[in-house]
């Protein structure tokens, strides 16, 4: 990673683009990817927003975005048919042109046969000015960076190799470290310890998540902590309060 | 459906909150099934949005939603323990306190054995003053309404037992009706075809998503409106040029 900083906590937002996320046509995969990809190399998610195929949307999000958290990354809408947007809503949120990149057009003509570099994949091409390519594995076309946000695929499988590529240039900052303690009772038997387990260790986040199987109710207790001491004491003490509380 | 008008447009967002979202350990499964709900009674999702379990972004997220859609639906964090925090900031974000409710203390009181409504659980009676509760079929612990905000279980199986309670007091618009139209080939060879194809049939909205199936890589077109006739003519013409470029 370009500039890991031992102490330093780098922030990130994800937006998804595309109204089949939204009308349940199409179940995001990418949100759960990304939160993954990010924690494990100490970029914290803050945010994830989905947004409709709608100019006025995309541009207010990615604008809001990105003066809040350090990265922001966009999944969805640079392909070449009429409902692909992405590309003319972000130059317009930077207020710059949209234009044919000499770059981008040399990776497409060089993928397709001789004379089928349609009008229609000439649209993969049209790059908001200033902007870095990011490469595309998978079927050439560019996803891009400017300034601080990266524009991606949403077809899993590319916006994945898009990540992979954008990976190593990332600043990226001390990773979270968590500890998950199991506990075979409901939440609310153990809630009142882990509230001052959580008082008793301010610089954790103990998280308490329930599920039911088959009618009965067990608890995921996680610890994270960005410090392996404080993490580990933590957990020690949410351990001994399942015991205890077990017996 | 409480109110449906027949060419009344109703909007919704839906706010996820929970720091096991954005952290990649728990994946999201509540964003789908509530698009999928929501387009089936003919309410359209207009935005999503994952923040974390933090009182200012949650609280900030519910007021830019509620102003905005006609309904907020949340999921996520109304449970017994100290990271449970989304009743408080709702309270917060109206203005109003949060108070031990009497309505939700007699369920929970009838649900737990004698004497074991403890402390913790009676976090799950705190609602907002003047909001009415949701039924929660599967653990008693009942979600909130106040104005048009709907605040629901992070628990899948709990979230969909609330959703089916609250739907039939919902009003709802005229549905969207969709048609899908398989194209054998990659969506850059129909592109231009399909941006005409719209320009054509303006009260549609023609989507084109790929897909790369083992290398092959083919199109699904989606064509939606909320007329029958209208949605028809399109698909007719959209079929007609995927035969014709098979060919």
């Amino acid at each position: 990673m370009t500039g890991q900083k031992a102490d330093k906590v780098v922030t990130a937002a994800f937006l998804v683009i595309g109204d089949e996320i939204l009308s349940g046509r199409t179940k995001d995969r990418n949100i759960g990817f990304t939160a993954d990809y990010l924690t494990s190399i100490g970029i914290d998610l803050k945010e994830a927003r989905i947004v409709p195929d709608d100019r006025e949307e995309i541009a207010a999000a990615v604008n809001a975005l990105r003066a809040r958290y350090d990265y922001v990354f966009t999944s969805g809408g640079i392909g070449p048919t009429h409902d692909d947007i992405t590309a003319e809503c972000i130059a317009e949120a930077f207020g710059v042109p949209l234009l044919l990149d000499p770059r981008a057009v040399a990776i497409l003509e060089a993928h397709y046969p001789p004379g089928q570099f349609t009008p229609a994949r000439q649209r993969m091409a049209r790059i908001p000015e200033g902007a870095d390519l990011i490469e595309n594995k998978v079927s050439k076309a560019p996803g891009f960076k400017i300034d601080n946000v990266y524009v991606m695929a949403g077809v899993p499988a590319i916006m994945q190799a898009m990540m992979d590529a954008i990976a190593p240039t990332l600043a990226t900052g001390k990773k979270m470290l968590s500890r998950t303690v199991p506990a075979d009772m409901p939440e609310s038997r153990i809630a009142e310890r882990l509230a001052t387990i959580q008082d008793t260790h301010p610089q954790t986040l103990i998280g308490s998540y329930p599920q039911a199987d088959n009618g009965k109710f067990t608890t995921q207790i996680v610890i994270r902590s960005r410090d392996e001491a404080i993490l580990t004491a933590a957990a020690e003490d949410v351990a001994r309060a399942v015991a205890e509380l077990s017996g």
